[in-house]
């Protein structure tokens, strides 16, 4: 009987919605994140960006680390109500974690376009996560 | 042996990226969606956006149906390279299925702020989707 359970286990993802977040002046999309319930329900309680990380499976305050805080002005819901917009004021001028304003700092062909305003290893030292 | 296969078989997700769609005039942000490696090839070679719909399960280019079609002025990249960022011209001035402009038409209190440009009924009949 226990083996049966064992097998009939199902690791069940949680449910996560997309969080694009733009400057709220400017409108660039700065970057994407994905948020669980506690996430959106502490972003909306504190007016800061909090997120669900899919690889380090954890809740994380955007600017925990770097100070790079994100402030909330507005959010939007989408259609499906499965997707978040976030205009915010990016505190220090930077979400990416690589240093630029926005993640999306590449065109697809790889030429760089984007504006960099730090250094990642002066923030996070030498191994750099967007925190 | 035949039954030990079948408990073995394994449904493998496919690998997709979120695909953010602005407004190239405007920066507004129209929707999201999601792309395989079909739909971004696709996207790129034939300059209309295609995308991978999760839950029909088949790859759709926007527009096939409502003629709203998304013209790709440009794309980006994000720094993970799980994410892009299409600049769009918006066919038929509207990107959500339910007739405005934006799918992110309501603040999260639910308060409509977005604009209508059409009926769905009109554009898809009965049964709204976005194609």
């Amino acid at each position: 009987m226990k083996s049966i359970m064992r097998d009939e286990r199902v690791e069940v993802d949680k449910k996560l919605i997309d969080a694009i977040v733009q400057d709220y002046e400017t409108g660039e999309v700065l970057m994407i994140a994905h948020m669980d319930e506690e996430a959106l329900r502490l972003s909306i309680e504190t007016g800061k960006a909090h997120y669900w990380s899919r690889s380090r499976k954890k809740l994380w305050r955007k600017g925990e680390i770097s100070g790079n805080e994100q402030l909330i002005k507005d959010i939007f819901i989408d259609c499906d109500e499965d997707a978040v917009l976030l205009k915010v004021k990016q505190i220090g001028g930077a979400a990416c974690h690589m240093g630029y304003r926005s993640c999306f700092y590449r065109r697809i062909d790889g030429e760089i376009v984007g504006e960099k305003v730090f250094e990642p290893e002066d923030v996070y030292g030498s191994k750099g996560d967007n925190k």
